[in-house]
């Protein structure tokens, strides 16, 4: 099978492991790529030397293709993208700003881009910025969200309807049924989170990942809405965050309360308890720990089922 | 095309058109049954008489099956139950209660039972009840909602994956694209209300329809999370409870400013701006108003479509 998405970007799967602060670094991304997928280098929690070690360790680790995501509300976005300019990075997916700012520079230096939106105005702009395909992120996904809380059923048709370039769909996705659920509403690809949060190469602490494991339905809430909205999975800083909201907490109390580091104290150094735990609604249906490559296989096995099953549905 | 849902109800199309207050009295259902889907009269808003006249209008006007909606909060349950029982009603849908109470009762009368459940909880306690199919509702839906806000997209596998009856999707579903998506996920019906609330047959207020039509992305929120969580279109109304509860109003006070007869006001009378509407976020992708068979026939045609291009992709 080949499509827009898997021509873009010279992969054998349509399927994007989703770069993730604290997650993914050049393990996942390596594992996920060599599999015949594309796996992305989360810049969002990395200095730019840090970053640099990454991409060159991802490099020789695989030899597919594989790319950087940069959430553009982070500093030093500067000296990150000149290091994947230097690293000669060819795909790089940007998300959380605006994509006017960077994709005439990225794409100036032959860098393939996809920008991350949660609605439809932003994918209209990231279009007419010049990027070369749009992933469509709805509420459910881990992270942060957009505030129209659009879910990923309503946003991906809405957004394929309103632009040319082909769409990712994420938020929900960590299954072959939901990958086909997914191309059925129109996208030609979609980009996994949460699943590959819980594979074995991504550098979430061990705790986080049992915690993600032990998740049931209801575990994550889309927290800070007056800040910038984020889905977190429940524990004692996220309740603590639900009920300053509940009483009606000034985005300055919020700020206060959140503090510094929570997410790096949480995903990565493993305190559960008072961390920023980001995950995503299908953290419900996660059970087990394993190799980036099993997921994304059992992925496209279900999806090969499941489309030879919608086969047989005709009237 | 047959179904376990095909065969429960005796349709053509295993579509099911959302029991609404409101807005589907037995012209909507009528309409839909006739067109080879499932039309539910919505009992929610009907004092028992009214019921009772719904239901004889809609045996004259359609031979075909039709089925009531029962929201089961409401007061005058018994009285409403006993209307359908008499009036020899074949099929009920029940929601927003629990379905341990009156599944029995209309199973010894003979009648299929449909119960709508936000979350799996509910889902194994409807199939512990009886039931013969179970309605999984995301988040995107309009209306009363599940305090989970578990979308569509993570819903439906998951209680398809818990239950072994069939599960009818419902939430964000107004299109052939959506169904399609719906049964990828394991659903084997989809049950669409916003895109029938619309319909030249709904007996919604004709200033509420254009609200609908004109409705954009984010003109949905899911409101009174802290009474009963319910999405309503953005109005002088919704955005009064809004600002409420971001000052973090009580209970009591949220449930002064709601009032009695929002609903009514608003959906049937036509008060746009002081009433309540309730519609799901799918609203943002309706554009006019039709007759309902029409609205089916699309939906099938493009279901059609979709399932034959799904076929193509294949790893």
């Amino acid at each position: 099978m080949e499509n827009r998405i898997t021509s873009l970007f010279g992969v054998k799967y349509p399927v994007v492991q989703a770069g993730m602060v604290w997650c993914s670094g050049w393990r996942l991304a390596a594992a996920v790529s060599e599999a015949g997928g594309l796996g992305l280098i989360g810049a969002g929690s990395m200095y730019p030397e840090v970053l640099r070690d990454h991409i060159r360790k991802c490099r020789v680790a695989t030899d597919r293709p594989f790319g950087v995501n940069v959430p553009l509300l982070y500093p030093d976005i500067q000296e990150l993208m000149n290091i994947i300019a230097e690293e000669k990075v060819l795909i790089v997916f940007t998300s959380a700003g605006n994509p006017a700012v960077w994709t005439g520079w990225l794409k100036e230096r032959g860098i393939k881009v996809a920008h991350v939106v949660a609605n439809s105005k932003f994918a209209l702009k990231a279009e007419a910025s010049g990027v070369d395909a749009i992933v469509a992120e709805g509420f459910e996904a881990g992270g942060h969200n957009g505030r129209e809380e659009t879910t990923t059923f309503c946003l991906v048709p809405m957004i394929c309807d309103l632009v040319k370039l082909p769409v990712i769909a994420a938020g929900g996705i960590g299954s072959g049924r939901a990958m086909a659920a997914a191309m059925a509403l129109g996208a030609e690809g979609v980009q996994v989170g949460s699943a590959f949060a819980v594979a074995e190469e991504s550098s979430a602490h061990e705790r986080f990942k049992a915690k993600i494991i032990d998740a049931s339905e209801g575990d994550t809430r889309l927290s800070m809405k007056k800040l910038v909205p984020v889905r977190l999975l429940k524990n004692e800083f996220s309740e603590a965050i639900k009920g300053a909201e509940a009483r009606g907490a000034t985005v300055d109390e919020l700020s206060r309360l959140l503090g510094k580091g929570r997410a790096r104290l949480g995903m990565f150094e493993g305190d559960t308890a008072q961390g920023e735990l980001e995950i995503g609604q299908v953290s419900a249906m996660l059970n087990r720990i394993r190799p980036a490559g099993s997921i994304l296989e059992e992925m496209i096995d279900e999806f090969n089922g499941v489309s030879e099953k919608l086969k047989r549905l005709y009237f």
